[in-house]
């Protein structure tokens, strides 16, 4: 996974992320909406969508808004990012002004209920937002109420059933399972890759404007390993993870460790990658 | 999948081929080699391998390995193509006959045992191949002994397990169960794709000169689903999946046909999809 853009800019706001927001914000535009690009230039460049509007929904720290705000700043283009967490919004701002992107503004804003009129937005967007949703076909029929006729929809949710880990260490496989276990336990789905192109038909999205493709994320380099493994071990350390999994009885201290040790054990390992399918719909209004 | 290409030409050949020959067919180097690309088309326009030569191990009924040749036959290169099976051969000589490739032969050939001295050839490529062998590590190991100094080995071999399929039918899930036991069952491996990199580094490569990375199939338009889905009928109403499933008491005739009507039912379902991974990876000797 390229993880240029987002890391070279999270260097320069005044907090250190955590290990995993090192991860979160080595999402970029071009790691995790690949699929959305060409359209997107498309739009942009045709001259038929002067001032492209575009929003993020669900943009935690915005690593992705700000460089979705980059692919369309030469045409004139604006992105509104929101996040249903408030306290999100500052780390966002910080990571936009470090970027000196300045054609992007975030609010609060619940994905299921968008402060937005009819049809206010060339393209609306999220990522890996409508996995946690219990009803993610009614934030689906938000997202295309408030696109412009002749607008795009576009989501990315990964597929964690589909999550390929070598070697199969026993830490790495209870993992596996206990972040399945953690996402079902919030109502979120384990499955939204595959589920995705249904949810957006049960929208009320006929077959025929919607667009499917699957894509991957995959770690096996030296750094991206140290990302990736890092990540992990902070949230068995004390991230939500631990908290759910031990709060909920899918986990004791004694796993937690063996899956952290497991980490550690894989990020040495030059035989080591994971990697995990996405869905992805594109969405013609 | 995109399969323009090969099922253009696969019209012009006097054979028809089965369902799942029609899908084997469908496999280019754009949607099956498309790693390999840009490495190809570096070496081949660089000057530096004047009349680039090129072997595809495995090749079956050449459907690659005939692109693989219009890609190089620019810059004067040529491709030999092996199979271990001598009754495909007459096959792919009809489709690079009808293709009108002239810069590519074919010959039996057992991937363990090439039958060519060390540093014959600049590219080394096969794919879906080392997933049926027992000892990977053996094939590639041979693979890396007829490169060239300089010269590059490319394999892409897929993981069964990362299969993910919608809507969960129960004759789809139980078809996921009968062909990875049938794949382990001849010996085969259902995790391949994850286990590449390993594989690699058993072979005696250094890891600093093995680049890897993860691809994907995915199936969900209508003409995809109908490629995908009268392949897979046709391998449980006559291919050796049927086969293996009965001779090895895997299936019953009864499962058989369980699982032939859930691929009907999912090739008529807008909500259908089907994707699975394939590690990739490019060895630079």
């Amino acid at each position: 996974m390229s993880h240029s853009d987002a890391s070279k800019s999270s260097q320069h706001v005044p907090s250190v992320p955590a290990a995993q927001a090192v991860h979160h914000e080595s999402r970029n535009a071009s790691n995790s909406a690949g699929y959305l690009l060409p359209t997107l230039h498309a739009l942009a460049s045709s001259g038929s969508r002067p001032n492209l509007t575009l929003l993020d929904v669900g943009a935690g720290s915005g690593t992705i808004s700000v460089t979705l705000a980059q692919a369309v700043a030469p045409c004139g283009g604006t992105v509104v990012a929101t996040d249903v967490n408030p306290g999100i919004l500052p780390r966002a701002q910080a990571i936009a002004d470090a970027a000196g992107v300045t054609n992007l503004t975030f609010q609060q804003a619940d994905a299921l209920s968008l402060p937005f009129p009819d049809g206010s937005f060339d393209v609306v967007h999220c990522h890996q937002v409508l996995t946690h949703i219990k009803a993610p076909w009614d934030a689906l029929r938000e997202m295309v109420r408030v696109a412009k006729p002749g607008g795009v929809v576009a989501a990315r949710e990964g597929d964690m059933v589909t999550e390929a880990v070598w070697p199969p260490l026993p830490g790495l496989l209870r993992f596996h399972d206990l972040a399945a276990a953690a996402m079902r336990s919030y109502g979120g789905s384990n499955t939204a890759g595959r589920e995705l192109l249904s949810w957006a038909l049960k929208a009320g999205v006929e077959r025929e404007r919607i667009g499917y493709s699957v894509g991957t994320w995959s770690y096996s380099s030296k750094e991206e390993r140290q990302v990736w493994a890092r990540g992990m071990r902070q949230q068995l350390q004390e991230g939500r993870l631990r908290t759910a999994g031990l709060e909920k009885g899918l986990a004791t201290e004694a796993d937690m460790e063996e899956m952290d040790k497991a980490w550690e054990e894989w990020e040495e390992r030059d035989d080591a990658m994971l990697a995990m399918m996405s869905g992805e719909i594109l969405i013609q209004k």
